[in-house]
């Protein structure tokens, strides 16, 4: 047999190790014997991959046209087969028969008996937003009759098709504006983003700061594999400054603080410590879409929301006994092993901060006693010092054991030790934070809230913000005709294909659709650009047919 | 109720996300009624948690006691309870009542029916090497009768409990290492670390090129999240990198590249994707430990070894398409689902690197052709650029399917905006590659080889090295009588004794008692010192009376 040699790095003139993972082939049965047999197989292998190649152009393209559409389905319209659903079903039938046409033009010309490969889990559309809640990688995809033999993983196991999924519901829109971004001069017609969470207000003194002398000092020891608990030194700084700034009553332990590349990446091994899979935690929502992804792809924890109800004037219940109570009793009913309380501080998206009482009234209910050795805190520097890019989350936990296991994570979801470095000189320079960064962080903050919030005042959209976080929680039910996660998910679609970036409510797990969280901590101009888009898209929405009874809500 | 304030930070003065996870309190169930419930609930709380503590103490003096007993039981002397295992079973049932009888004390003043809580999988000894090579977190622990109810983790799941138990197997002497580091002059009796595989030799190059002005450059972009992919610039700078030192015949494509948080970040998250859990890859062994713990943690992939020999004269057999063959239909009879081939070169322990026509075979092997899209390819630069601490890694793969699913993983493992941007710059200057770096590497290598080769041959030990690598593989079967793992672990516990870190083969799959793995591209003088060390272990490991019928193979 002749081997190709096209393409593959086999050598290398570097002494280290390349580890290699070859795939073995999924089994292909010729019926050609003897001296045929290799040259039949060559015609073979090479139809087959012209027909695996056009097969994956075709799913990518359906799966780019439908995979909006599905985010748009509510559970309910997902069991009646019509409207978008009913078209999405027509699509995926006629793709299936075209492959399967190809696929027989494809093989008539040879003997053998080669079945259509196993169908991709990915076409499965039917169960595209139960998948996204409820979906867990290591089990068998979800499956969907007439799609089947459609279309063809044949690298991909189950698991991995499952997480291609989950990630592109999650992430595509984030995708396409991480590809094509907003520049006033450069590309004044690309994507701006009040989608993601970041605060851009202080980049000029945080980059300042981090360009002085000596943040650039480099030991040989932070080029070295490190403690997989966190660099000592910034664990030391770590304890120090939470001490200060959370006013702890007594002085944090090093020891007790855990460094990994992020919150979602504390959040996710916490989980894996604290759970089996299957357990599940308690969250108001809405709520961060974060903790659904993280779960989905490692813990396997279920999330089960506390739902906080919106008020006439479009402000949110607050999170009391009794929601949490009835909700935890549901939960027993049903058999969960509730096995915690999740709490954002401030509520993301809503930008509430819980007061002192509040926090003690809902430790009581998790523990019967706000005990410190069942309570672990995550902190991060993304929305305080608006440095997302550092990939830095720590956890605290009074509880040895706790902190003990989340060390085997280090080694998984560890942090380089040039950032640690970095990030212990930034954090022990008190002077810096408190007469400079926090005060300029502060008084921006509290100007761009006010600039998005005069323009959503005159475009006469409701909005709620509880007085702290990046973000407002903008209320666009009147926009919504029925007010459905379809139609939710149709006004969301609107605002990227005038590309812009906003948060639906339904990733937030919202009970009620027409919610939107909109980030007012972004660039000044890129944050007016963003809301005259905005208001072309409400203004245009309005004429759209597919909204039958829109409230005059506009004053343009 | 009063409420407690101790030492649990509740408040922030600072506008951000606090994520507090408070784990709901295991049921504790009063006979008391009425007004006396509230004292007697103190009383009962304050004792349970004093039981709690004592019993933490126990078992972590017990588990620190038993943890390197039970690396040297092999296989079959878990079967057989005499030798260590007896001791490790009598001391387990000892610490047992003791237990037991603190409870009975603490409780029998007070009317409450509150059983033991429930054991700890942590104590299960008997299944501790098992619990290494085939334990999956997810899974319940195993357990052994007699220690049962002895042990508590009133926090941790079962799961939590096992992973930590993973973690102290693989990293409890490289945690004694990093608390406990040797200094010429501050700590001359501290550990030295020839276990773990880190490139020394060049640090200070490396640290000259770090600190040259062009790796301070800060862009904004560098600080936000970023393409979960990688940062564009940083794949650009791959694919080009790789297609010049792994002699790619056609350009690769940055769309390829996906960028991680390290080498075995990237394998875990390739397995999650290509596997099922359950599912199977071949390995050459003795092998990587890493690729064990990684493969618990997440993936739950089996590593079926394929067993490389010994030989007469301490080499070790080649790989071949026979035992290739052999192990792969072994694994079919057992209905194993074997997903693909793990190729480590140049092969780790032994330092082998295979050749072209080599690679051809076992690709051949794993896919019936040599097929780019089935192939993957893991690269980092913890080796040859000896910057482990820049948790760095990355993967190329033909494959968009793969490239494309993978890519979920950039949020939990992804790589600081500033190290990729020190990275690119590092690998962008071929000049000083070229000139500088590698020639230099590439002399300090084999100078520090030649070293410790004449000191193993002086001490008549003897060793293999394939030819590459930055490990000598060394046969100590001559001081194991018998030779068993568990006189393995105890040879390993004596140099450890004599703060010496070697790797022992048992971590490395391998198949016969007595191999370790010594790295000898540390510093030169680290190096020495070690040296020292292991040959004064040697001598009086001679006349440890546990080694009955030793060979005199010591010439000092």
């Amino acid at each position: 047999m002749e081997l190709k040699e096209e393409g593959c790095p086999i050598g290398s003139s570097l002494s280290d190790s390349g580890t290699i993972v070859a795939v073995t082939e999924d089994e292909c049965r010729l019926e050609g014997q003897g001296a045929e047999k290799s040259s039949t197989k060559k015609v073979f292998q090479t139809l087959q991959r012209k027909v695996l190649e056009l097969q994956r152009v075709l799913m990518d393209h359906f799966f780019r046209m439908t995979s909006q559409r599905v985010q748009s389905l509510s559970p309910e319209d997902q069991q009646r087969p019509q409207g978008s659903w009913k078209w999405i079903k027509r699509m995926g039938s006629l793709m299936s028969r075209m492959a399967n046409l190809i696929w027989a033009e494809a093989t008539k010309e040879l003997k053998f008996k080669e079945p259509l490969p196993r169908s991709d889990p990915r076409c499965d559309i039917k169960a595209g937003q139960q998948a996204l809640s409820s979906w867990q990688p290591d089990q068998p995809g979800p499956r969907l009759g007439g799609f089947e033999a459609a279309f063809v993983s044949h690298v991909l196991s189950r698991r991995g098709t499952g997480i291609c999924d989950l990630y592109r519901a999650n992430f595509q829109s984030y995708e396409a504006y991480q590809r094509d971004k907003y520049h006033k001069e450069k590309n004044p017609t690309g994507y701006i983003n009040l989608g993601t969470s970041e605060n851009k207000l202080c980049l000029d003194l945080i980059k300042e700061r981090l360009s002085q002398r000596d943040m650039n000092q480099i030991e040989e020891d932070l080029l070295q594999y490190s403690d997989w608990q966190g660099q000592p030194f910034l664990r030391k700084e770590l304890a120090s400054f939470l001490t200060c700034y959370c006013r702890a009553p007594t002085p944090l332990d090093p020891e007790k603080v855990v460094v990994l590349n992020g919150c979602s990446s504390v959040f996710s091994s916490l989980a894996m410590v604290l759970c089996d899979p299957g357990d599940a935690f308690l969250i108001p929502t809405p709520c961060y879409s974060g903790f659904a992804f993280s779960s989905c792809l490692y813990s396997k924890v279920e999330l089960i929301p506390v739902y906080l109800e919106s008020q006439a004037d479009s402000s949110f219940s607050q999170l009391t006994m009794d929601i949490l109570e009835l909700t935890l009793t549901q939960a027993k009913m049903k058999e969960k092993k509730v096995k915690g309380l999740v709490l954002v501080n401030p509520q993301n998206p809503l930008g509430e901060v819980y007061t002192r009482s509040m926090m003690k009234e809902y430790l009581a209910f998790a523990k019967n006693l706000p005990d410190p050795n069942k309570t672990h805190m995550i902190w991060g520097t993304s929305k305080d010092f608006g440095i997302s890019g550092f990939r830095f989350g720590v956890l605290y936990t009074h509880n040895k054991e706790v902190a003990s296991a989340m060390r085997a994570f280090g080694y998984l979801h560890g942090v380089s030790g040039i950032t640690q470095f970095k990030l212990c000189q930034l954090l022990q320079d008190r002077e810096w934070i408190d007469q400079l960064y926090l005060p300029t962080n502060h008084s921006r903050l509290r100007k761009a809230y006010l600039y998005v919030a005069k323009r959503l005042e005159k475009l006469k959209v409701p909005f709620f913000n509880g007085g702290s976080g990046l973000y407002v929680w903008i209320d666009l039910r009147a926009y919504l005709s029925p007010c459905t996660f379809d139609q939710e998910q149709i006004l969301c679609q609107c605002f990227q294909d005038n590309k812009l970036l906003l948060s639906r409510g339904r990733a937030y797990m919202c009970k009620e659709p027409g919610w939107f969280r909109l980030i007012f901590a972004g660039d000044q101009l890129q944050v007016k650009v963003a809301l005259d888009r905005f208001c072309q898209v409400l203004k245009e929405h309005k004429k759209d047919p597919r909204l039958k009874q829109l409230e005059p809500a506009i004053a343009t």
